[in-house]
């Protein structure tokens, strides 16, 4: 039997090149993406191109979308800042100003409509609700509510073939993400999690992604392989 | 106390058009949302323009997306052909190649994340479930199902604000929507329906669009000022 097609969403990062790892490692056929939303930077996204080779996916998409024309987030709106030197306890107080609107259903949109494409049942997410409390959109509810309206909104529905949106990182702290993710042999040093990496893909170190991210390897006790600018 | 606001998606067509003169009836101060997607031809991306314009919007925002590049309709796709000549019988009987897979899910995540930065609470699409019952998303229980995920998605439903997907259409058939813009003042030879419509914004009288609407304006006992061409 050949191996199920499933669409997983890859932004380039630590979360979502474990997610896409472990779609692979659970028999699926991997079709990645990504999209070019006027994030601050692209570095990612050439992350995501390597990831997505490196793990020999059968085919990868990266869809441009104007999430930038709607405004009202820092990752896409150079007007506004992105905080610097947070501990995690200070993150998870609000919604923070890094929060792009809908993000995470404009992507699930794209990705429903590119599976029913592919004749895939299944959609692959790495929404985390213990690091990004403060997202709406990376919370259980919001996932199984997706999942519900997704299962009427195509031909999948209709046809009574089931829609599921696996979450393997939901209830994941981020250390226990790194310690799964380096199991299955990914090299962390290609991901990038920072919200202002250059274009060499180097990391700042001090917003909200990269405090999370180097506590994870903390709290792992694996060594941080993360390019920081300054070699910080 | 001013206007509240409200996200109108607005295609230019017949349906679309009836949807934003209903919601300024409303009182609703409009912000219409339109998409350069792939389809076809753009020529119902002009008269979309002059359909804002006329009716006096806060704002018309073009957005464009790249549905094409996940292919997989008539309507994005010129390698599929649209079908000609069928009555509205047969257009029930399943779903058309004209239908664009996820597309009011991908076009109603966009105007969730407009509106959130606008800090409006209501949605406003054209959706009809008569006429167009073989498109899984035009069903009212997709309707209901996405406005139960947008209040789990965004900050409206984490700080309790209601958010409210109007579709003032849904029950109604061709006629009455024809019957209820006409008293509304609409245009209609404004709009445009077609599938095919050519760069003057002519259409073909053919598709099943056009099928639809032409019976529609004889149904309602109004005369179809629709620009056909040939002026068939």
């Amino acid at each position: 039997m050949s191996a199920p097609p499933a669409v997983v969403l890859l932004s380039g990062g630590l979360d979502s090149s474990t997610c896409l790892a472990l779609a692979a490692r659970d028999g699926f056929e991997v079709s990645a993406l990504s999209f070019r939303y006027g994030q601050r930077h692209t570095s990612e996204l050439d992350a995501a191109a390597r990831i997505a080779a490196g793990a020999g996916v059968a085919r990868h998409v990266l869809i441009d979308i104007d999430l930038g024309s709607v405004g009202g987030s820092a990752l896409t709106d150079d007007t506004i800042e992105v905080p610097k030197g947070r501990d995690a306890a200070a993150m998870s107080a609000d919604i923070p100003v890094t929060y792009v609107p809908a993000r995470n259903t404009v992507f699930l949109s794209f990705a429903l409509a590119w599976a029913e494409v592919l004749g895939s049942s299944d959609l692959f997410i790495g929404v985390n609700a213990l690091d990004y409390s403060g997202y709406p959109d990376c919370r259980p509810e919001f996932i199984a509510a997706y999942e519900t309206m997704a299962n009427l909104a195509t031909r999948a529905g209709v046809e009574g073939r089931r829609l599921t949106i696996h979450t393997p990182l939901l209830e994941l702290t981020k250390a226990e993400i790194i310690a799964l993710g380096t199991g299955l042999g990914i090299d962390y040093s290609e991901t990038i999690s920072c919200y202002e990496a250059d274009d060499a893909g180097l990391a700042c170190g001090e917003c909200d992604a990269c405090v999370l991210r180097r506590k994870g390897f903390a709290d792992a006790g694996i060594t941080d392989p993360t390019r920081y600018r300054g070699g910080a």
